[in-house]
Formats: C-alpha cells, sequence, structure tokens
C-alpha cells in the first residue's frame, strides 16, 4: 500500500506573498491558471503596508517571508507584491535556490501585449503606471517597460488602496479620487496603456476604467494578476522536477502575521472565494 | 570647574512615541508647554500604521519602544499614540518603572471640562469619538469617557489618517469624507462634544468643525494634544527627582524606524517647526 502512495506524483508547493490581502488577486489567479499545485500564501499582516516604507525595511521584510516559504517546501515563490518586487526582487532571488516570480516584469510584458494588439505598429506607445509611492520611487516599472520598448509615466496613489481596504470599491468618492489622480497623470502624458501597477487595484478595475473613458481615452487597462498567473505556469513548464501539472484542482493555505479573523474577512473580497482558515505566524518583527 | 557643572540641575528627559508622525502633534503641545526638559521621540515608521493591526501585535510594538526610551533615560513615557494607549497602556506600565502618561484619558478629561463650560449643568451628555478602527474596537473611549459621566458613541474613520499624509488638508476630498463619516455618526447620536481620538486629527481639525457645524451642531470640537501636554506638566510636578523647570527652552531628538528623509519631511508639518536632523533605529521587527 505505502509503495502505490509512493508513486502517486505530489503537487508541486507554490509559495506566494505579499504585505497583506492584495496578492490574494494574484493567487486568484494562480487558482484559476495553474491547476494540480498547492499554494501557500503568507500575507505580512502586521507590518503593512509596504507601500510607504523604505527600500532596506522592505527588502528585510520580504527576505525573511521568502526563506519562511522555501523551509516550508516551496519549489517556487510568487512575490505577489508590487513593492516587494520593485524594492526586493534581487534581495529575494540572492536569499533563497528556488526560481522567483515577481509581478512587474509580466505586467509589463502583458501591457505592451495587449497595446500591441489594440493599436499594430505603433512604436514607443506611453504607458502611465498607477501605483504605491514606494513602487514609483523605485522606477522599476520604468525599466521594465524601457526594456520593452515602452515609456512609462509612474503615477503615485497612496489613497487607492486605503479607499480598497474601507470597502469603498463602487463608491463616488473613490471614483473623485481616481479622477483626480488620472486628471494629474493626463496632463502631462497621452498614454495608449493604463498598468494598475498595485495588487489591490484589480478590485476598482472598472472604476478605473471608467475614468480613464471619461477622459476621452481609448487606452487599454491591464492589471498584471492574470499576467503573473501565465508566467507562473510557464516557469513550471521549465523545471525538471515538476512534469506534467494534474488537472486537480489546486489547493491553499494561508498565514497572516497579524489576526486571522480580520484575514479572512477582509482576505475573501480579495480572493472572490471564502477562506475557511488562517494560521497566525510570527516572523518576529 | 567640575563642581559648577555638577550643581548645574539637569533637564528632565521625557521620551514620546507614536507609530509614525501623528505624534508630533502632541510633542508640538508638550514643547510650548512643559519648557527646560529634553525630549526623546520615537516614531515607529517601519511598522505603521497602527491603527489596522491587532493588540497583541500593536502591545508588543510599543513595549519595544517603551523600554528603549527608559533605557537612554527617559523619566517618564508620554504615549503620543492612540491606538497604542488603547490597547497597550497597560503592557507598557508594566514593562517599565517609570510613569507612562496616554493621550486617552487627557482627551476625555478635556472633553468633558469643554462641555461643562459649553453646557453648564447637563448630566451624562453623549460624546462622539472619531478614532482608528483598533482604537473604536478596542472601547478605550467608552471607557474614559463613562468614568467622566459621559456616554461614548465611537466612529472608525480609517481613511482620515492616508488624507492627512497625503496632505490633502484643506481638499474637497476631505471635507467630503469627514461629512460621509460624520454624517454616518450623527444618525445614531446628537453630541455635545466631538473628540479628536487620534494624533492626525488636529491637522484637520478645522476642516471637521466646519462639518459638525454644517449638521447645525454646536458640539465642541476637542483634540487630545494640548490636553496630554497638560497632564505630563501635572505629573512632572508630583515627580521627587523633577523640582522646578526651568524656563529654558525644551530641546528634542527624533529617532524613526524607516526612513528619516520621509520623517524630517513629513514631519515638520505635524512639528510645525523643521526637523534638523533623525536618527536612524532599529527595533529588530
Amino acid at each position: 500500500m505505502n509503495d502505490s502512495t509512493s508513486d502517486t506524483p505530489q503537487p508541486p508547493i507554490i509559495g506566494v506573498f505579499d504585505s497583506g490581502f492584495g496578492g490574494l488577486t494574484v493567487l486568484r489567479a494562480l487558482l484559476s491558471t495553474v491547476t494540480g499545485s498547492h499554494f501557500l500564501y503568507i500575507g505580512d499582516t502586521a507590518r503593512l503596508p509596504y507601500g510607504a516604507k523604505s527600500r532596506a525595511t522592505v527588502a528585510r521584510y520580504a527576505v525573511e517571508s521568502a526563506r519562511l516559504l522555501e523551509s516550508r517546501g516551496a519549489q517556487l515563490l510568487v512575490i505577489a507584491c508590487n513593492t516587494a518586487t520593485a524594492l526586493a526582487l534581487d534581495d529575494i532571488r540572492a536569499a533563497v535556490r528556488v526560481p522567483v516570480v515577481g509581478v512587474i516584469e509580466p505586467g509589463a510584458l502583458a501591457t505592451a501585449d495587449a497595446i500591441a494588439a489594440a493599436y499594430p505598429g505603433l512604436t514607443n506607445p506611453d504607458v502611465l503606471v498607477l501605483a504605491t509611492a514606494a513602487t514609483v520611487q523605485s522606477h522599476a516599472y520604468h525599466a521594465a517597460c524601457a526594456a520593452l520598448g515602452m515609456s512609462a509615466t509612474e503615477k503615485a496613489c497612496p489613497l487607492l488602496v486605503p479607499l480598497v481596504e474601507e470597502g469603498w470599491v463602487h463608491h463616488p468618492v473613490t471614483r473623485e479620487v481616481i479622477s483626480i489622480y488620472l486628471g494629474e497623470a493626463f496632463a502631462t502624458c497621452t498614454p495608449r496603456g493604463v498598468l494598475l501597477g498595485c495588487t489591490h487595484y484589480p478590485l476598482i478595475h472598472s472604476a478605473i476604467e471608467a475614468e480613464v473613458r471619461a477622459l476621452y481615452s481609448h487606452a487599454v487597462v491591464v492589471d498584471s494578476a492574470q499576467a503573473t498567473a501565465d508566467a507562473v505556469a510557464r516557469e513550471l513548464a521549465t523545471m525538471p522536477l515538476i512534469h506534467q501539472l494534474t488537472s486537480t484542482p489546486s489547493t491553499f493555505e494561508c498565514f497572516a502575521t497579524d489576526s486571522v479573523e480580520k484575514f479572512q474577512r477582509l482576505g475573501s473580497h480579495f480572493l472572490d472565494q471564502p477562506i475557511s482558515e488562517v494560521q497566525l505566524l510570527d516572523l518576529g518583527g
């Protein structure tokens, strides 16, 4: 009987982490795109948000989560946090032995593809990137877009995460704040694509798209959650120890560094399904 | 020559801490009220904001700052943070040997005094407390107000801190958000006093007062910064090692756990004077 168990292929373990709940929009895309896997998700909610913190602090926090996921068996890591990807991707890659996928390069690539489909033949298009203050200051999106032949204008939108976390996703104040941020940005550029550079923003994707249209713009609006899930699927296909993924639905476990009740309650909006159990994690911070 | 130096009374050292910049509104009141002293201010900016975190996490963070200030010679501690006072005052008092003054009891007392002055003879007045989610959930203001014969309605206002930190203190969106929060609160109570239960809110004191008046209310609007400074002066007067304070202007040093540049830039708005130097502090979190 034990022999047959050892013949059963074990699902690959994929570690996903974020400062809080936003990365659950990436987990949602991963669950529907990457089947036959087991996901371990860490939300470092005791120290969120990362978006207004310095590079050194974000890197220290992110490396702690990455090492913990590797120690729990993760064979691939997804940094489901724009700020941590922007500020700490190199530190994380240096700290672990498994492949690491961030959200920025996949998001930039998906934007390039969407602009190419909507505006065939257009060269060096302008892209507007909406993100947290720390992501903007890192200019990581500027570099990723430049590598793909696009000119990025990066706009910090510090109020959008608190508005989403307040649950005001269909609220007139949120539309007004989006309108103000977009108005300021469109005064300096005429983008063909608007890239949502924060994992909270997929929840207000339609509100952002509506305000883009209100500015008489036909820019494509792209979020990086699905793009990141596609990048993970491609990466898994290249890994020697992971063969064909089964079509079995993937499973997941969630860990949070602060209140597990709050994580269950808020997180289910981001994941778009109930989160039955969350385990409390002490990262020592 | 050394003898004369040893005769010079040393200024008392007073430790002040907050999760970030908000406590600087308390330091500002302390600097103008408590002369002849030296203040050590810690802003735990690497782990801010405390307002949405659990009691256990906030208590752990606050005790670390309190112990550090005591180890640096502080003879009295001021918790210039409503959330830390609400969630961790007992833990902090148990962890250090020096007296500890929070912001909640002084704020409630100042509100009781202001209501008594405006409405002589009124018994059991209603008070509306505006605060962060964590402060509200602790019901610390409810208890402090009840002890003074007042009925508190506590209203969580999670967007006000981000709006102040965005610098939108005179912005129509901020007035709209205040109007929404106050409208929801006034639907359930008719307060004689509105207590600003967060150290960020003094920067939007006039906007909050204007929206209170727009609701046809004459409620007094009170913030706890000055009330806390008065409580510190009273506490110092009772301490055996600290005699008459000199009239020499007080001095201060600032420490932050994240970017010192950001602390200098944002903090000067809260302190209402330039902050010439900030020292980076590692609390190990």
